[in-house]
C-alpha cells in the first residue's frame, strides 16, 4: 500500500517534538525495562507493509530507544526473503530499502531491537529463520526469559547469545518432537499453546511465529492487533506524520491483520491480547476459537 | 572497495554493444544449456565485494542470460546477511542496494540462475542456509544432478524444488552424520572432498559453501579463482566498463580470494580449477595442501 505524506507538516513537527520530548522524560526516568517491538502482519492476498514498517521504523532511535538492531521476514510462498542489521532501522540503509520498495507478502514479521541479554551484534538479531519440514520457519520475540535454558538434544543450536533464539530452537525441537510432518493450523495452533505455556512462566513471553502459512502471536504481556477489511478507511501513524486512505489500495475482498507491541495508528480500533494468549492468524482474519 | 567509473566512457558503450551483439548471437544459437553463475569471496578482514559484484550482475540479463533469480550471502562473524530475490539482478531493487552499500564482510557468496530444473520462484534462488552446530551454512551450485535424489532421513528437508538444494540437505545431513560438532577446517575439508566425490558422477556439481569461517569451492566443470594481497595492482572488470586501483583501498596485511564462473577481470591472471577439485580458502588463501 503507497503511502501518501500530509500537505501541511506543521503539526507533524510539534507532534514529534512533543513524542521526543516524552521519549526523553521515560529513557530519563525509565519505568521499567523497554525491551524489543514486534510487527507481524498476515493477509489474503500479497500486500505490502511499507506504511506500517515506515511508523515501526521510527521506534528504533526517533520515538522509542529500540536501536540495537532490527529485522524483517516477508513470505512469498514457501520462499523467505530475510533482512537484518544491527545499525538502527530509522538510518540503516536496508531498512530504507524496505520503507521505499514495496515487497509483497502474505505473512511478515519484523522487529527492532532493545538489547537485554546478548551483545549487539548481527547474529542476535531478529527475527530468526530454521528450516524444519521443508519449510521456513521465522521467529521473533519480546521479553526477557531469564532463566530459560533447556537442553537442546535435537538439530536446533543458537547462532547468537539470546535467550530468544534459544527458546525458538527449543519450540523447533519440540514441534519436530510432536508431529512427524507439516501438520494442519488448528493442530499447530495446540501444540505451541502448550509449549508456549511451558515458557512463559520463565519471564516475558511476547512473540509471533510464522511457517508462510499462517502467523502466530503470543502475548504475555503488550501486543495489539487489528483487521482491516472493506469498507476499508483512512487511518494515520502514531510515530509519524503519515496518513493513508487503504480504501484506494484495496479490493472489498482483500483482508489484512497486523500484530504490534503497541497501537501504529491513531485512529484505529485495536483490540489488546490478553495476558496469555496465544491467537493464530489465516487469510487476513483471527482463526482462533 | 569503493569503485571509480572511468572517465571516457565511448570505448565502455563499444564494448557493451559488441558483448550484446556476442550474447544475442549465443541465445539465438546456444550451443549448451548456460545454467547458472557462481562468486565467492573470501578474506583475512572485511571487506566489500561490490567491485566484483558489478560485474557478476551484468551477467544476470546484460552480458549473459542468467536472469532467473539471484542471491547473495555475506557473513559478519556468525551472523549472516542473506538476500535473494527472483528478479533478474540487473535491474532488481535488493542487487542495487548490494552495488551501493558496501557491506564488510570476510565470507561471500553469490549466485545468479538459469533455471535448469525447479520454477522461477523466490524459495528456488540460490545460496541456500541451514543452521548446524550452532552455525549458519550457505551453499550455492552452479550444474545439473539429474538423477541425484538420495533419501533425506534426518532434519534437513528442501524448501524448493530443485536438485542443488536437494544436494545440499544431503550434505548438511552427511555432515552432522560425519562429526558431532563443528570440526576444525581441514577435517570439513576431508568431509567435504569425499561427499563431492560421491555427488559428482551424477551430473555437473561445480558449488560454493561456507560457514564464516572458510570457503570450500568445487570444480566439476568450470571454475576460476585469484588471490590478491600486497602489492595490489589496478583491476578491469570484463563484463562493465569499470576499473578500480585496488592499492588505494588496502592496507599491504589484506589478502582476499574470489572465486567465480568464469573470471571477472581482463587483466589479472585467474587459475583454473581442475575438474574434481575441491579447494579451501581461508583468510583471504588457498589452504589447499
Amino acid at each position: 500500500m503507497a503511502v501518501a505524506r500530509p500537505e501541511n507538516g506543521g503539526c507533524g513537527a510539534l507532534r514529534r517534538f512533543v513524542l521526543k520530548l516524552l521519549f526523553s522524560f521515560l529513557t530519563y526516568f525509565p519505568a521499567k525495562p523497554t525491551m524489543c517491538q514486534l510487527l507481524g502482519m498476515n493477509a489474503n492476498t500479497p500486500t505490502d507493509v511499507t506504511f506500517s514498517f515506515t511508523g515501526f521504523a521510527q521506534r528504533a532511535g526517533n520515538t522509542a530507544d529500540h536501536s540495537d538492531g532490527w529485522g524483517i521476514a516477508f513470505f512469498e510462498d514457501k520462499g523467505l526473503r530475510h533482512f537484518v542489521d544491527h545499525q538502527r532501522a530509522v538510518d540503516s540503509p536496508v531498512a530504507e530499502l524496505i520503507r521505499r520498495y514495496p515487497i509483497q507478502s502474505r505473512n511478515v514479521i519484523a522487529h527492532i531491537r532493545k538489547a537485554t541479554q546478548g551483545s549487539v551484534s548481527l547474529q542476535n538479531c531478529h527475527p530468526f529463520m530454521r528450516e524444519l519440514w521443508g519449510r521456513y520457519w521465522v521467529f521473533a520475540h519480546n521479553g526477557d526469559l531469564k532463566d530459560f535454558r533447556p537442553r537442546l538434544h535435537s538439530h536446533f543450536h543458537p547462532v547468537g547469545t539470546t535467550d530468544s533464539e534459544h527458546a525458538f530452537c527449543w519450540i523447533m525441537q519440540e514441534l519436530a518432537k510432536s508431529h512427524a510432518g507439516v501438520p494442519s493450523i488448528p493442530e499447530l495452533t495446540i501444540t505451541l499453546r502448550e509449549l508456549a505455556a511451558q515458557i512463559a512462566p520463565h519471564g516475558t513471553f511476547n512473540f509471533l511465529l510464522s511457517n508462510g502459512q499462517a502467523l502466530w502471536a503470543h502475548a504475555s504481556t503488550q501486543l495489539y492487533y487489528i483487521e482491516r477489511r472493506h469498507p476499508f478507511s483512512q487511518a494515520k501513524l502514531c510515530d509519524e506524520d503519515l496518513r493513508i486512505d487503504f480504501s484506494a489500495h484495496t479490493t472489498p475482498q482483500d483482508r489484512v491483520a497486523v500484530v504490534v507491541t503497541a497501537p501504529l495508528t491513531s485512529d484505529e480500533q485495536w483490540t489488546a491480547f490478553q495476558s496469555g494468549e496465544l491467537r493464530v492468524f489465516v487469510d487476513g482474519t483471527c482463526a482462533t476459537p
